[in-house]
């Protein structure tokens, strides 16, 4: 189901679409989503890191949380991600606002296990940090069972998409002030070497692989 | 309370904070929180527009959406936001991580109403548009009567902030891979005109206050 009842959009309906490459496009870019579970009627929101496999987010935590432990056993869950575009400047309070693109799924996460969980720390890492895998030893036992990967399935979920100029009350038009809207961009910056580094010293394939991937450039 | 047990930081407690004026520096770089209402069992995460005014956080939404009414109610909550601020590229898989710093706020909202809904909505316009409120004509009471802020008071909080090098176990540290942080930044970009712009045509200011708000360089 791509808008059932729980996930239709109801405010601003203009605004929700239901084009499933917009969902995949959103979580391609993610780093993090943000989690909700509820324990004993008081919900938490998680930020974890996420990574989009086909039907699938994957959510990265570690075994040690209550709460991690809790989504792990299939409490209803919430994963959003949103990414900010732009700051818009009417000529009005009432119609500033944000651009921005906004995913959120419902359903239950089921926990990874075995040649899964290798297999989900594997897509995770590469995808936040791309190419990065294969020049990695393989995790030991204990670190694996050190790790959570929770997959939730991507059937029930909404997508909101707020772009564009501002569209303010024509009787404001005249308001002496700047419209439009400002670009939020994300940099990625000069890497930073460990103090211990000792291997290799050339850090440009890490930085071109993640300028590929996440990078938002603005021009500023 | 700044600890109590529902925000205690159980998972790598080395990495929380009990500094009130870290909590404040979050919310005061943040332009959205993940906020979390239950319904029905289910619970939702909302991004929402956020600014902190001193002991509280403001969260901005519509007064028609059944999520927001529910919050505006006194239901349970979680808002959260996190800043990311750089991938950690450690020698194996299992210590690579974020740099982030986030915050956790449990409690309940209440609904702003009449001057105090004007004054949030003040604040929330001038944290994240600063300096543009006197410059726009005041909200009608129509506009008004479709905004909803809600107040989250900062009693029951917890932070975390990740940051610094990769801490690689010993006998990882000669694995042929560069090993260290990329940071992670946010970029105020190019203004865009509105297409129906007839009023002022230099954002110059716009830009500049929004850079000393919001921009996070970290040098390409």
């Amino acid at each position: 189901m791509t808008a059932p009842d729980r996930t239709r959009v109801r405010r601003l309906p203009e605004k929700a679409v239901t084009d499933r490459a917009v969902l995949d496009a959103i979580l391609d870019a993610a780093m993090v989503a943000h989690v909700a579970v509820v324990d004993d009627g008081q919900p938490y929101v998680l930020p974890m890191a996420c990574a989009r496999d086909r039907d699938r987010l994957l959510l990265h935590g570690s075994t040690g949380s209550r709460l991690m432990r809790r989504l792990a056993t299939g409490a209803s869950t919430c994963a959003t991600v949103t990414l900010l575009d732009g700051l818009v400047y009417a000529r009005s309070a009432f119609e500033s606002s944000m651009n921005y693109r906004s995913a959120m799924i419902l359903g239950t996460c089921r926990a990874l296990e075995g040649e899964e969980l290798l297999a989900g720390l594997r897509i995770l890492t590469e995808h936040l940090l791309p190419a990065r895998w294969n020049t990695l030893r393989s995790p030991t036992r204990k670190e694996l069972a050190a790790t959570s990967v929770l997959e939730l399935p991507l059937t029930e979920w909404s997508v909101k998409v707020g772009d564009g100029p501002p569209d303010d009350d024509p009787a404001d038009l005249d308001a002496p002030v700047w419209a439009g809207v400002v670009p939020l961009g994300i940099t990625i910056g000069q890497p930073i070497d460990a103090p211990d580094l000792r291997g290799v010293h050339d850090p440009t394939t890490v930085v071109e692989q993640l300028i590929g991937r996440f990078a938002r450039p603005v021009g500023e």
